[in-house]
């Protein structure tokens, strides 16, 4: 059985290589995950288990691809941002997004007893998509992250009132849609307080900000030149040696993953991190 | 927080539609199974237990999504082929490849333990890779589907005599390797027979064919008319009814999804299932 | 002064190949050809002078690339269909484009005099922009056409009654617009005969079908094999000998190119004419 | 004729947005152009009235294109960039390609009796093929134009020496080549010194620099601030008021184009044409 005039086939597949020196984001997306909320009865308007879940898996991305300098996520989705340096898989569109899909999906399912040890799995299997996005400087990268956490804001505001007013508050689905609609920000804060005296700053960081996965370093102390106009020089790549590279390497192994929830709009946390965008590790803390 | 001034972002995304009217392959690879098989010692040259998962998952995904057709595997892959009418998630490359990766990544970490009970998980978790590729004909897809049921043979045949020359011959891997180069089919299946009673054609269909997936109607005696040549006209999609949408979809549904070994580089597997390329649902058997 | 240190921008160049196997049709479309034809007054609705133009410049492209199995054209487009089989300059999007692109505005803008001899050419020039677009079926390919040609008639009986009740009828333009508004093409055909005694059957054909190029072969007498559902095997590349293309080669260039004025949403033009489709070189008439 | 039922075939045209916010360079390359040298007898190694021609011709484009920045021109090829805030034609790859090629070779085979009289063209006529590519940063970007000055230098000290050995020094080609095998830099010019008195410095800038196109405004003085690692920054797109944009659109419109021979690979020509890079129209200079 000879395989030669089969062979011709490959010429179909099509190069998807994404554009050098852009940062790629990929976004990874629960699917059909308000089935799937209901299904597993998660709790409104966040189920802590669940989103615990959700950055452990995350976290098991990041540490597998070190070519991940940041993730981001919230609610059912997650964001993977992938250095504007990185060669990795020859930045073939498909072989990132799946990767990244299925490590994620791996981890989610795996670690699923841990985070939810009443809640038996079963099918469909919870599943996600993802897609990915170039983005080609800085301020568009930072800007993609901002809004992001944005949305997150925005919507764990609107829920936490939403969810208030039916749980709290009596109403039904209907009613609390009707009574938010056209509500800005600070009328929800106030119904928050004044009906249900729940101030919305003490809400969990997790839910008001996501969550930010990162190798974590000694925090710098930004000067007057870190600032986000130079950002995008900071982030060149640098030619070295091969002794610093396999240095680098190492420092990045050893440094911690942290899953934390912090304000990434914001310079200050890029300035006092800006190894998250030279991608040149910073110092390892020590013990303390 | 307004989000309005981030969300040009968004213009970002580039559109990966495929084209209509073709078929669409998924490719779904394992990643880096080398080392997954030596790390949970994985029988040579075939582990059922891991060929019984692979096709689990594979059932999974085509019990799913039934724009899938038909589903061939092979060691650490699988293929998955969606119909050329299908316009599932818009045949946009990326969401179909990922939730296919992702749909089997997650039925495969979740039932492992059930065919491989005693080898528990550890990081990191077996992932998979995937790709899409687009064929125009049936003429095309079917020589995509026999590239890869003739190499499984070349390989298996090639892995059967490599594993028994070391295995029950007693050489290390070089020797073997060796003694392989430059030998014929011929040739291995006369040192199989000659050296260790092995006769190929005895060897388990899985092994030797691979895997097949698809819903399974009623068998169809071939008439002169559903030669080769004419597949591509069955394939044209047939404009109907709602009506007869909706019993397509009912009787699709009520389909068992079969996994087989059969030879699907030959015509008469497809002549006596025009279903799989037509898209159109058989009859349903009776039961017995 | 070395080069070495730029080259690495080459790596930015991405693939964009053609799907194999798929029909490509590349259209050109004159750039703001209202205002040209404002600018050099063309008549209305229909200038024969431009039209013989652009016959001209697509019969030069055809003449020029052989890969090119037919062209159609119609006001100022040109839509020019490459046989699936073809690997002309590895089926390159952006080459196959501005190749043709760059001959058709090279042979109109050349030409112009010849055709136009009274208006001169001014700044800013006449130019064509154009794209490229994969059919992977002959019914797709030929709905393509069928799609600019049925185009052609609905716009060239309307351009014929607007243009006759304003140049004849004394309307504006405004008037005119609205005394069509709503009509269907029977009633339009009415006010053509019953108001300007204009047979609209009567019309030149190049007027109301466009015009097809091609390379002429003696006609075929359709039997009942070659209709329209095996056209797709017909289309299938066959293989064959270097001295059966060398053959093809020469006949081809042998071949008389022709502009005519033909109804090619029927099958009768492409049951006549198979080397179109099956891009077999047919017999070259014998001189009369 | 209804034309509705062909209507489904434009859903088989895909997109092709480059990705905001990147530069876009489209280069045009003339389509086998060895052969027209010989045909027209161009001189060789330069023929300054064919190079007049180039360049009068990528005048006209840039005049007619105003979201192109600056051009550069070398042989029988033209890069043409497009900055990296623009929006023309919504950045598809298809329409910007070819509507460049198509200016560029109208403007071509229109003024071909102006610059080359006595020669007058024939069929096949010339023509150009061209292919567009992205580049995120201001570096990226003068790397590619330095990549193309320095190959304009490197093949233009190579054929004034190949060519000096055969007009002048009696050698055929292949004794030519075979004389300027493995020599470098200083021994092309040392051959030319000293066989031929030519000094290579002496020759004209078009033939040792190519020619750069762009709108002329007052030159800067370079302050320590304009220094290429703030390029990027400076090329991020201001927003600005309507006026502004209306106010800007006609001092461009005023700009004189010029046609120079300069280095494009030096800081110099950048720190001192800032609206290069900005986008930001100049000073109009005050006539002399």
């Amino acid at each position: 059985m000879a395989n030669s005039k089969f062979e011709y086939v490959r010429a179909f597949e099509q190069p998807d290589y994404l554009l050098p020196n852009t940062w790629v984001v990929v976004r990874v997306d629960g699917r059909a995950f308000t089935k799937m909320c209901a299904k597993y009865n998660f709790e409104k308007p966040n189920d802590r288990r669940a989103l615990d879940l959700m950055n452990a898996a995350a976290k098991a991305v990041v540490t597998d691809l070190s070519d991940i300098t940041i993730a981001y996520g919230v609610s059912d989705e997650y964001s993977f941002i992938i250095h504007k340096s990185s060669g990795l898989f020859e930045r073939r569109a498909s072989k990132l997004v799946s990767t990244i899909v299925s490590t994620f999906t791996a981890n989610y399912v795996h670690l699923w007893p841990k985070y939810l040890p009443e809640t038996p799995l079963s099918f469909p299997l919870p599943t996600f998509d993802g897609r990915a996005v170039c983005y080609p400087t800085v301020s568009n990268l930072r800007d993609y992250l901002s809004w992001r956490q944005a949305d997150c804001h925005i919507n764990n505001l609107y829920n936490t009132t939403f969810w208030a007013l039916i749980q709290q508050g009596g109403l039904d689905n209907k009613e609390a849609e009707k009574a938010l609609a056209g509500t800005l920000a600070a009328d929800k804060n106030e119904i928050l307080f004044s009906r249900f005296k729940i101030n919305y700053n003490n809400e969990p960081e997790m839910f008001k900000k996501g969550s930010v996965v990162f190798r974590d370093y000694e925090l710098v102390e930004p000067d007057s030149h870190t600032i986000t106009e130079t950002m995008d020089s900071l982030a060149e790549p640098i030619k070295q040696s091969k002794t610093q590279t396999e240095n680098d390497k190492k420092r990045r192994a050893k440094a911690c993953i942290v899953v934390d929830h912090l304000d990434i709009i914001k310079n200050d946390f890029w300035d006092r991190r800006p190894w998250l965008l030279s991608n040149k590790p910073g110092k390892i803390p020590k013990e303390t």
